[in-house]
């Protein structure tokens, strides 16, 4: 496997586990500053400080388990793109069901000036 | 503006104008082979042949007018994104009142061997 296919993969699977062990410094460690999250029926959210906000306000009153399947990776340049098939289960901490949904998201990813990739965009079409 | 950029854009004012015009052709000429659509709630839809299929039944019955503002262009090598806002009215050929959808789109564009850029997976965060 190609070293940037393999480096983009490594970058989801951190994802996954920062965000299931709560640590929210190591996901924000994986986008760029600009980062940008698209999803059907709300705004884009702009920038990594807002997913933080986002992020942190959900983790106060729950637990994030995801997983995924990296369905494909491609890279020329300093830009990639994963395609992804994934289940989330957002677990309230105070007990009770969890709420569990699927689907599949389209990310880019740069190469920053430090030779990381990081992910810039994402459309995430999980319903 | 780069000449990658103004291509891909080209790209996308082709597609509107084609679906308007009903020219399932010119539309198809903008894809890959194995162009990818994925969405929300919804399996992929995999390779153009898929795509053409969609498109003439949808067209037998009805017409698709399109507009989008693109708001992002990025290239590096042969690969390219655009992020994209759009409106989708689908008006019935037989009269009727016509659906209006809305929502963001990112796509994926590669540069084909022949230097044309094509769309390779698409992300419709149309709700």
């Amino acid at each position: 496997m190609d070293v940037d296919e393999e480096a983009i993969r490594a970058v989801v699977a951190t994802w996954h586990r920062a965000t299931a062990a709560g640590d929210v410094q190591a996901v924000l460690a994986l986008m760029t500053d600009d980062a940008t999250f698209l999803g059907a029926g709300r705004p884009p959210m702009h920038s990594r400080a807002a997913f933080e906000q986002a992020l942190r306000m959900l983790l106060a009153t729950h637990r994030v388990q995801s997983s995924g399947t990296v369905r494909e990776v491609r890279v020329s340049g300093d830009l990639g793109y994963a395609w992804t098939d994934l289940t989330v289960q957002i677990v309230p901490s105070a007990g009770g069901e969890a709420t569990v949904r699927t689907g599949c998201a389209l990310s880019i990813f740069v190469r920053s000036a430090d030779g990381r990739w990081r992910l810039a965009r994402d459309a995430n079409m999980i319903g």
